[in-house]
């Protein structure tokens, strides 16, 4: 089914009219939902599932909120919306967008009032297995992003941002029945079942609405004001993520619904819209719970270090990804070995370094060189090559025990970071740079704050906060 | 000025007319060019500069070709399309595109011959001071892709495949001059200082002409069969290389002329062209001439290698760019060291490799180990990490020197490989895959035969091919 756009003036009947139509029901759609209806737009939300929820409904339900939040201040945490945007500048990039991190940081106490006056709740207790892996103990408040490793540590001070909504596993289930029922309470309208398939334009180039799909017919509904996608990543379309971001290739898993298959960005492309950073890809590699797995060390094919393990495990996975191919082993030692938290043993158990290298077939010699130097270092608490931090900088003593983190068979869970081109106010940029007339989105179907480094929470973040914006610039109304 | 295409009927004047319009006077649109002409269509050119060339006539002339050559079977190598195509696919790498793998191995012969007949002229003589910097002795055939390295020597016989146009430097000069004339000889008309702006579609979204710049007036061709975009790659915009390849913001130097500003590629987006792979950079880091500095060892800013150095040294440019930041060292023992060919000298000079690396600045004792570990195997003819072949692999003796390699000091010469999605017959695609009817582009507009990965002479060699294609698809004949 081609994404190609039609011709107003090529559609026979419209099956469905408002305001406003937001294609896709998940955190960024709900929230463009209700900002739309609330503004007083007619507003209709189609979803290809049979639900609301997306890609959030499957989520922890970390949201990155910041500038000094009442559960940061509960748990003895200091932070301005200048230290987190110093902090989220130097995380975000290369190349980050500077305006959105802006609006995100100046918007973030407002949006946690948002949020809570939806029904979301945190708490100001944080949960010490930093950095980036889910609470276990019902705590609200976490490390994700590496605030209080190297190298962020010396340009910000540390606090925890993410912030879990509670009351239920997984907390991003929570926030979508909470989101979802905000929207149809604020009066917009679901459609179910309903695949949009592309945009229709005007002879002037203004997106007036889109053909959908409904149990195979074709649904075409116009929009008065705006359509506003938020149709999600496009991890689970393998033909896309060969084209963009072929270093997925080597993971078992990918992170997303089948819904995450890019038709957005397409539909959008195909009317001329700006994709950007399409290689970007954020992954989580959850090794580090129970905290004492931290005092290994991760070594790549060549048993070289390659990160500070004790940094947020989504830059960890997305550094292994991205350059180190997808193959990487992590080396603890006995003292500090415990099962991981998934459930995941070690494959390889050795009483030395030659042993253990000879075991997971290492060039020989390697991970003795490696061992033997970090040992010496982490002894008077250094780490000269990527500064891992006390107290989980001990040296590696006794029968060692390997994690297998290669991508082929630990838990990788990417997804894509890159797409649409927008403006803070949620307007799709075209080749020029402008805003394509009645076309807005927000989500991942848009390259957002995390131009390419990732903190846990960011794009429940983004999409809500974002989601806002587009709504209400959808509808007509300043965000 | 915008990239947006314009409607036919709001065309005023067109100034000009023919069956095919090329867009961009280098390797890419005089073969185009040629070709059009050739099958009988009624051609011009348009060129932005005051006289054709591009980026084609700035390089060293280097065009990769095999098959069994009659200049690889002069100076004694074995190759075949097979041989050819298992090494591309393994180098263009990850997600080649096979297909434009395939028809360039299948067609390297007859467009051997093609170029010949232009009056471009190839030699069989070796130059040993591989692999990627050029000749200097008038030599003709060079190893420009790692193919005698690894881990390639291991998948594919090796056979140099980069040919240098011979009789004059720079051999991409020469190229030019020669397809240049032949195009103009077949009946191109080339219409030069003229820029194209805008694609002209008609309603029913066939590219029927274009809309050019021409000392500040507007000048609108009409293409009556089509439009060939060989307008360059965008390594010369700013806001493209930070939209799509940021890696690049650490290098002094960018390979292309003004006109690779990636406006051919935006001008094609804003009609619903597909783009693909544009974070993909290829990066010429010439540190390796004169040959023995190759006994040297590269680390990165850990003191740790990362390449085999006697690779490419196109692969070690990108791959330092890339996966490193562009932040690398070479050290080389006295024995082996001289001033790099291009009047770089060693920026530091030590007894021992740990006062090198506190003189660099690396963490301590970092290079001491890279460094041991390194001769220990050296000595045995070993190289475990990297696989650095004899006799290039000799141990670290003696006085140390080191060459600064960071992006922001040696030459780094990065261009982009990424652009327009298009077939093997030079057709774009749009988002749907489909061809857009009346367009076609070759050259570095488009993702070509590397995607990702790269040998000196793949630009040249699928400019002329691919464009050769083009030229005969915007014609309407068969490529």
């Amino acid at each position: 089914m081609t994404v190609a756009a039609r011709r107003a003036r090529d559609v026979g009947t419209w099956h469905d009219e408002a305001d406003v139509v937001v294609v896709g029901f998940g955190a960024a759609g709900a929230s463009a939902a209700y900002e739309a209806a609330t503004a007083g737009a007619d507003t209709v939300v189609l979803e290809r599932a049979g639900a609301p929820g997306g890609a959030a409904a499957m989520s922890d339900g970390f949201i990155y909120l910041g500038g000094g939040t009442p559960e940061q201040q509960a748990a003895g945490y200091d932070d301005s919306v200048e230290n987190m945007r110093t902090f989220l500048t130097a995380a975000c990039g290369p190349e980050p967008d500077l305006e959105k991190i802006a609006a995100y940081c100046e918007r973030s106490l407002e949006h946690r009032d948002w949020l809570l006056a939806r029904g979301v709740r945190f708490l100001g207790t944080v949960f010490p297995h930093a950095n980036g892996t889910s609470p276990v103990d019902g705590e609200g408040l976490m490390f994700t992003g590496g605030e209080n490793a190297y190298p962020y540590d010396e340009l910000a001070t540390p606090a925890p941002r993410g912030h879990v909504v509670q009351d239920g596993k997984p907390g991003g289930a929570v926030l979508m029945r909470l989101l979802a029922e905000a929207a149809e309470q604020a009066g917009a309208r679901p459609i179910l079942d309903t695949r949009a398939e592309r945009l229709v334009v005007d002879d002037e180039g203004l997106v007036v609405g889109l053909i959908a799909s409904r149990y195979g017919d074709e649904f075409a509904v116009r929009a008065r004001t705006g359509v506003v996608l938020t149709a999600g990543g496009f991890i689970n379309s393998p033909e896309m993520v060969a084209q963009y971001a072929p270093g997925v290739r080597v993971t078992a898993l990918r992170l997303g619904t089948d819904g995450d298959d890019g038709r957005g960005i397409r539909m959008a492309a195909a009317l001329g819209a700006r994709v950007k950073r399409m290689d970007a890809i954020e992954c989580a590699l959850p090794f580090n719970a129970p905290r004492s797995l931290v005092h290994g060390i991760i070594v790549n094919r060549h048993g070289q270090r390659f990160v500070n393990e004790d940094t947020y495990m989504g830059r960890v996975g997305q550094t292994s990804l991205v350059h180190q191919g997808g193959e990487a082993y992590l080396i603890v030692d006995e003292e500090h070995y415990a099962p991981n938290w998934l459930g995941i043993h070690a494959s390889w158990v050795c009483e030395t370094p030659a042993e253990l290298e000879t075991e997971i077939g290492l060039p020989v010699g390697s991970l003795v060189g490696t061992v033997a130097y970090f040992n010496e270092h982490a002894e008077r608490g250094d780490d000269p090559l990527f500064h891992k931090r006390a107290p989980v900088l001990t040296p590696l003593r006794g029968p060692l025990a390997a994690l297998d983190l290669r991508a082929s068979t630990f838990i990788y869970a990417p997804f894509t970071l890159g797409g649409l081109d927008t403006t803070v106010e949620g307007a799709v940029r075209d080749l020029d740079g402008e805003p394509i007339p009645g076309l807005f989105a927000a989500g991942r179907t848009t390259s957002g704050v995390a131009a390419q480094g990732y903190c846990s929470g960011l794009s429940l973040g983004d999409s809500t906060l974002f989601g806002r914006f587009a709504g209400r610039s959808a509808a007509g109304v300043k965000p």
